[in-house]
């Protein structure tokens, strides 16, 4: 038991590993944060998706009306979704990358910049930014991710 | 090759990431189920999204009045959506928290409280149950997993 | 350093793991390019979600008329979501899969078939091919998931 807990160790003790742990942790804790926004939209804005969301308005028409979408819930729930769409992969090839042995520095470079785009990302969609400040920050997520997908196809391929 | 495959099956052997093994693919199965049930109501509601998905009810206008929504599919559809938004971050960081070397007492609590958290929300969406059914059970999955979070980056934090 | 090195780049070392690493970016990067795609017919046919995305057309009405639904962006939204909801399964099962220690060959299979089945699957949607085209490159995909977690389960199994 002992020695297999050192050899655990090791893995979350490198330097490179360590750092895709906490930015990996970061982006998706952010993703998460997009649910309670979505709530708080819901809440204040009294647009909800479920009949048994609205029980608490009163019964029969008076809670129906509250079954509706609203502008702000929706923009908010687009962000949640182009944030699953773009943390997955980041998730999966980041990990790979993580254990493809490339440089601390390099690695740390990817995964800030990854983070920081992901943030800008949905503040842009948020406040919101005129584009292309969306757009932007969305390609620079994109393209750290293709760059590290490059380097695990490159180092690990197995067809 | 040997010593190889011998590296990989301590990871494998160890109990906390044998747990994590277990109750990941159980979350990830209950999620592939969403799939099937959406299947079944399009199937008995006659509600789909595709032109070519209704082709077998005939050409033309007898064949479209089937592409509708119906609120049962979207029922389920909007439960598999909540399931990626929250089984997403249990997978990765429930990953990084099973290699930061908890105590296997602690980890197990953390996800068996997961899987039943969402295995109830499932239940209580779909029933669906009075909230604060749902809610609360949503709340449950998504504090287990910042739970988790903050063990990984209080113990591996490299920004 | 080199010592943890030397470790990390046992795991990447390992044929199944290579494997599942080469075939897991594939995929995840079949699942970016869906991004691209939904941008391409948002812009080629004028159809966008958010009013900030249509400010480059004018102001007020004439940029207001692009604020739309389009069928062809949909329906590579429902490919997109798809893929989210059987890659997602396929990156977690995946990775317990490749550390249970499978044979080679049969790990070369799952992950070949289930790759084949996703870009399949990716076709049969935007083409579309008619039914039961998209339906079975689905249930491929799915298939082979449940084959790998019922591996999964049945080796390391800690409740």
């Amino acid at each position: 038991r002992r020695g297999e807990m050192a050899k655990l160790t090791q893995l979350i003790d490198n330097d490179v590993f360590r750092a895709y742990a906490t930015y990996t942790a970061i982006v998706l804790l952010k993703m998460m944060l997009m649910s309670l926004i979505t709530a708080y939209y819901r809440i204040t804005r009294k647009a909800f998706a479920n009949p048994e969301d609205t029980a608490s308005f009163g019964k029969g028409e008076s809670a129906k009306k509250y079954l509706r979408t609203d502008a702000d819930v929706e923009r908010v729930r687009r962000g949640h979704l182009n944030d699953l769409e773009n943390i997955v992969p980041f998730l999966g090839i980041g990990l790979l990358y993580a254990l493809s042995g490339p440089e601390l520095s390099t690695a740390l470079l990817h995964f800030r910049i990854f983070a920081g785009a992901r943030i800008a990302h949905t503040f842009a969609y948020l406040i919101p930014l005129p584009q292309p400040g969306r757009g932007l920050s969305w390609a620079v997520g994109y393209a750290v991710t293709i760059s590290m997908a490059y380097r695990v196809l490159s180092s690990v391929l197995y067809l």
